[in-house]
């Protein structure tokens, strides 16, 4: 039975990043990953959605190309190409992680892994074949998949998964979307630009319930504009085939017929034939427990990721997955603050956010000052005529530090970064005010709404 | 005669931002400015560049619609629109300006300014009508307008001052661009795109000189293969009107002919006919002298942007108008460090950069750590199709924090805000891996460019 320093099952944005770590402190390493190296995110879900939501901007892009003196006759979409280019993304990503395992040294065990003890793992390949490995240190990282609710399972035809819904073989018609988280929301936006009419459903009194409210009732507005149905407080009862699509029953008896539906109620962690049993290890509400440095109960297997529940994103997956490494390595570490981690929703307009809410900040009991700037009064917005939306800010009166930072409109995903390193660096506004942002150019959005929050904005 | 607290002369990002901000603080302000207001920046410089550099880049998104997914017919360009969309955005920003300074109670005086002694301004308007204004407090913004060297005298047809470029009634057929600058560059990327055959000539070894050797060069390569002819380390003696076009003459005695040049090799101050002698104001190699904060050797008369000299930014105007404020107005106040000032070329693939260049870094005897990150193994860029170039880090191995960054690929001009916000909190490089990035962003690439420059980046 070979011996590794560590095993890491499961090769997502947790998993194949903790190896990399763990590899580059001299550590001796095995990942079990029965499918393609990356995970979800890779395969199925951050970067074959950016693939295709990227093809949908160039369309929308050539659709609107006479505003930019750009005339085209015919426009038609190839969905076969659609789908190829996401996937081809996927694929040379994927061999890019089995580059970098290869350059690191890392032993990819093509196997699906299952606890045996707290040091033993078994691995069964492909064709059936049954092995076994151990390591001092164990990491579980093997993700969640998507959920449904009683009444609405997914076919994988007429009833869709995302994962479904990635490589549709053509265009639907018209779907209908149940949940109006990132996912959803994304699908939505893909969806309408090319033109499947779309009614998004969600439980919650807004789209992107989790965002501060300013910010989804500005998507929603946006969304109208783009003709997408919105059902917002609304419970479904049930999805079901019907004769040529599907029809969806909502608890008020209503009634919606669609080509397709697509179910985006959640995820649940994948942690049933795991063995988890077989080490002891805890779980809370289906999810794996952990303490702030990524321990299970049990000391040297330690847990990842979207496994041990919400907030299921990428990249706090590979931050956990670096503190696990620097924490079973013996490095000084600190455990993260999930106030400072990023959400994004890469629709159009672009939502991204992080820190508090204001219903949140004012729960909280902070005294709080608001700042808000308008894409539209933005030069370099209106110099590439994408002025949608606005970045909102909230700051701590006392402290002059920021709490939280809201922004929809275009780059958004990419100026969140900026307020992560704001919080992360305790700046307060005046300290963030003497920094010489670039003209023309959407991080001044930032400058502006900073400024606004202490009365000072210039241009509004 | 009536008497303003404060009287500033320029309209552009210097002046009308040291306006508002006055105004703010609630002193009675009045702007002279002969045309519209916003100055170079609004009206001929950053702005219409960067609508006709969008267009460009939609024309080149239809162009290669194809692998997108996306099939279109006939592609075609209608210059007029192209240049009518920049217009229009300048007008509607510029209006924008105005709106602001009727909020404000800000007065505009429509007139040429010239200075009668410290406190006094003639104002000449366009009917002739000359008048005076009085004010305690006067700030120079007069700004700068293009330079040439003799025998390459613009005459707005064939020899062209960017102004000219910026308004250019048909496409020409080629194009010789002296000065690969920022201004430069970003003529040489726009006219490229549309199918114009440009050639670039650099006197100094590199194109963009002033920017990080290692970018200059990749943007190089970057223009090489669109097919832009660059010639560097080559002086030119004279351009001249030829038969049909021009012709441009080096100093090896080789020509040039094209259809039209554009002259591109920098600035001069606008101070000559502004009454500098009547208020005994020093200027040092044609520019206004100014102190830390923005006052000339008459302390009631302040000078700020492109008047007083490089770097010649609209951001730097702005941060030196609203400097020029609150030391007017008795704030606390603090000089600015223009080595904290971003720099930003926005051609594809863009350039940004701020700090200390690793030659600069060197020459100053610190000892640096370098890290690189290339947008091809960042999965967002993947996603997106949009690869070419890297981030260069440059981090002080003693201090542990950054010292310049420099950016060439995708959000470039965008992700630059991160490094100064990272600079100006003095964060180490410690504290910026302690941030959570959003994946798959291209920010991402910051990141792994910091944590390359101590060897820990995850994906190279």
């Amino acid at each position: 039975m070979e011996k590794f320093d560590l095993i890491v099952i499961g090769s997502g944005p947790g998993g194949y990043v903790a190896a990399i770590r763990a590899a580059q402190f001299g550590k001796k390493v095995a990942v079990i990953e029965s499918a393609a190296l990356g995970g979800i995110c890779c395969n199925w879900g951050c970067i074959p959605t950016k693939a295709l939501l990227k093809n949908a901007e160039v369309y929308d892009q050539v659709k609107n190309a006479k505003k930019f003196g750009i005339t085209t006759d015919g426009i038609s979409v190839d969905w076969q190409k659609n789908i190829k280019r996401s996937r081809d993304v996927v694929k040379k990503l994927s061999r890019g992680i089995e580059f970098l395992f290869k350059n690191s040294d890392i032993t990819w065990i093509k196997a699906y892994g299952k606890l045996l003890d707290p040091n033993t793992v078994e691995t069964t390949d492909a064709e059936g074949q049954i092995n076994k490995v151990s390591a001092d240190k164990i990491i579980l990282a093997t993700g969640a998949r998507s959920k449904w609710f009683d009444g609405m399972k997914p076919d994988g035809v007429d009833i869709l998964t995302s994962k479904d819904a990635l490589v549709l073989d053509k265009q639907p018609e018209s779907i209908v979307i149940i949940g109006a988280g990132a996912i959803g929301v994304e699908f939505a936006y893909y969806f309408n630009t090319f033109g499947t009419e779309v009614t998004l459903i969600e439980a919650l009194p807004t789209i992107l319930p989790i965002e501060d409210e300013e910010i989804s009732k500005e998507l929603e507005r946006a969304f109208k504009r783009r003709k997408i149905k919105m059902r917002t407080d609304t419970m479904v009862d049930s999805v079901k085939k019907a004769e040529s699509g599907v029809m969806v029953k909502l608890s008020n008896g209503e009634k919606i017929e669609a080509e397709k539906a697509l179910i985006a109620v959640g995820v649940k962690a994948n942690i049933e034939t795991i063995g988890l049993e077989n080490a002891g290890i805890v779980t809370e509400n289906g999810w794996i427990k952990t303490n702030d440095f990524m321990q299970t109960n049990i000391e040297n297997i330690y847990a990842i990721g979207d496994v041990i529940g919400p907030p299921w994103l990428a990249h706090v997956a590979s931050a956990e997955g670096i503190l696990a490494i620097d924490h079973l390595t013996g490095k000084s570490v600190t455990s993260i603050d999930y106030n400072q981690v990023p959400g994004c929703t890469y629709c159009h307009p672009e939502v991204a956010s992080i820190g508090l809410t204001e219903k949140a900040a004012k729960e909280s009991g902070i005294e709080i000052r608001i700042g808000r700037f308008p894409f539209r009064a933005l030069g370099k917005a209106s110099a590439i005529n994408d002025s949608e939306g606005f970045v909102k800010m909230i700051y701590d009166a006392k402290s002059e530090k920021m709490v939280g930072c809201h922004i929809i409109g275009p780059g958004a995903t990419d100026l969140i970064a900026q307020a992560g390193l704001s919080l992360q660096s305790e700046m307060t506004y005046k300290e963030l005010l003497k920094t010489i942002y670039p003209h023309p150019t959407l991080s001044e959005a930032i400058f502006e709404a900073v400024a606004d929050s202490q009365d000072e904005a210039i241009h509004i």
